[in-house]
């Protein structure tokens, strides 16, 4: 690419001066680079949360683009920094779990671990490795590097347990909330393929001090203050209210858990 | 323009991936483009205030710019989408008056519904038209489409009856918040040039639970704690409590109802 | 530079069209112009918290680039509008201290005021010098202007008395607040390499209705509640409660007086 595009997803918010920090290395290293934010507000150290929205948001970008995602809370503890080449883009984020689902969608995804330390900003500090380690090697792989110069491949990377949800039982799962979006809506990891029984058989969703029973095809269908099961826009069980706010009224935040029990089952 | 200016304003926030989802579309379509935010904050559906923030925005970008603005509560309706030629730029958007306050400044605009679907993205959802019929025409409208290209002239799109006050008595009139500003400063769609009697003359203005009565030339002139009537910097009346968040006081948000008489009418 | 870099800091917020109308300025005046948000997000009028914020950003940023700021309470007064020269960077600010920790760093910086009026938007507002003033130059700056055609050199511009701490007596210092992170951290002006004798000798520091008098090397050695003084990321003292909100526990915001008292003195 000419004039490389680089995203950016962290936790860090706008109000300080850490995503411009890194903004500047960018720059600093690939003048050419054009910048897109994809969020900085993810809620804090929330991985599951970035881990969906990045998924949500990379595959609309040209082949070629450059990912560069910081939610991290194991920052300056022994976890590992990689890069990943899914489906023609490039990734650059902490090992883990925050790739999770964008490797999830691809089985030829091949993810490296980054061990070439002459790319990274000197002295590395323990605290901010988005601006001394992320941001420089984004920058060079933008730049053209190839990713096989940044280190070996890594066979196992750290995939989430929040990618998809586990089986606990017979017919019972036990999952996560992935995102509370600005409306209150909370966007679980039930795939709505593997998961879609639920619009037609008897299912029970406990979510905080709530328990679901009810799903309704579209939002105006539901009646006003009920709590409702939907298929959501990203393809995932959402629980709504109608005029009101899932997350608030069930007392849940991105990270926490839930559990389903459909067709007979019990919870 | 060799790197055509894209501005991108919607109600959509900025955590989750949506806004990105519509630059990725973007550069995708046309790499070349360079993207700058009007803002994703409009309050949730306010199309008065999309089109006011856009009204006040667009002006200082060079001629030739696209603008893309998504307020969209209709989406997946029947309502149109069109796109509009105002003194050398173009706008594209919901047919829902979201231009309305662009349209009024210039008699010569020339609007097109949006008809040749070979521009969008596919499959076109009924829930995210901003991704799939939006950001692509502005994309290839940014490359040098001809707008004639996308459809048929529109010879009356709709005109948000928010761009102006009614007149519903001798000397009465009703008008509309557009606006809350960072501050609670509340500013309405009374402009002053028509209105600059309530500088000179008694007049009542109704705003939520509470009349005002006073007009000062600058906050620092007001009492503390009065509510009062301003000349914006906007050149609309805009209503204002020094030291104090007007909105809140009288609890009108984007979109209330206001009324006002002037010379010697009642209320 | 090819396409030259202008970083932009205000306290201007991100929902209303301000920061939009500098952004179209800019690149009316400079299509090449790349533009890159430092934050919008200032706490309003609160000078400190933007040089602050200013001064851990910039540097990070290739040399050329063009940092356009305005913190600007006194907009329409008489203040002076500067144009500083600093390590091969510009700078566009009000003369007003919100570049004061920036011009400390290079005893070599070159300050002028800006006095040519021909490069301003005109005409020039009362209210909004960002898209008057400081916009339209920072966009020649980018295209090649040389500062000395912009004014005289200024020997004594104005700096912020927030920049470090006042000695009060022996032994006892006055400070200020200069920025509350988005996790209630506090950043104080007393920076770590005079003030380092807190980690070693006892200490007293008065912080709105609290008293702090422990230090901790990390947030994790901190007992669960407890208000302590740390060794902040920008090499500054910050006040932290593990796991709590220090800023709202001491009740104070951005530009609050701090006072020290360390080795024997008394507050």
């Amino acid at each position: 690419m000419k004039e490389p595009v680089i995203t950016l997803l962290t936790d860090f918010g706008l109000a300080d001066h850490y995503v411009a920090a890194m903004k500047g290395v960018i720059l600093s290293n690939c003048p050419q680079a054009r910048l897109v934010d994809i969020t900085h507000d993810v809620t804090p150290f929330a991985i599951a949360e970035g881990a969906y929205t990045l998924a949500q948001a990379w595959k609309y970008f040209p082949k070629g683009t450059t990912h560069l995602a910081v939610v991290d809370p194991g920052v300056g503890s022994a976890r590992r920094a990689i890069v990943a080449e899914v489906a023609g883009h490039r990734f650059v984020a902490p090992d883990n779990g925050l790739l999770s689902m964008v490797l999830e969608t691809d089985p030829r995804a091949k993810v490296r671990e980054i061990g070439a330390s002459r790319y990274f900003r000197h002295p590395v500090s323990n605290t901010f490795h988005g601006r001394d380690i992320f941001a420089p090697v984004a920058a060079r792989l933008a730049k053209g590097l190839l990713p096989a110069r940044l280190g070996e491949i890594l066979s196992s990377p750290i995939m989430g347990s929040f990618a998809k949800p586990t089986q606990i039982a017979e017919n019972r799962w036990r999952g996560a909330v992935l995102k509370v979006d600005r409306f209150g809506n909370v966007v679980t990891n039930f795939d709505w393929t593997t998961f879609r029984g639920m619009a037609e058989r008897p299912f029970k969703l406990k979510l905080g001090r709530r328990t679901v029973r009810g799903y309704y095809p579209a939002y105006a269908d539901a009646p006003v203050g009920l709590m409702f099961v939907i298929r959501g826009s990203a393809d995932y069980v959402e629980v709504s209210v109608n005029k009101g706010d899932a997350a608030a009224i069930a007392g849940v935040v991105s990270g926490d858990e839930i559990e389903v029990a459909l067709a007979g089952s019990r919870v």
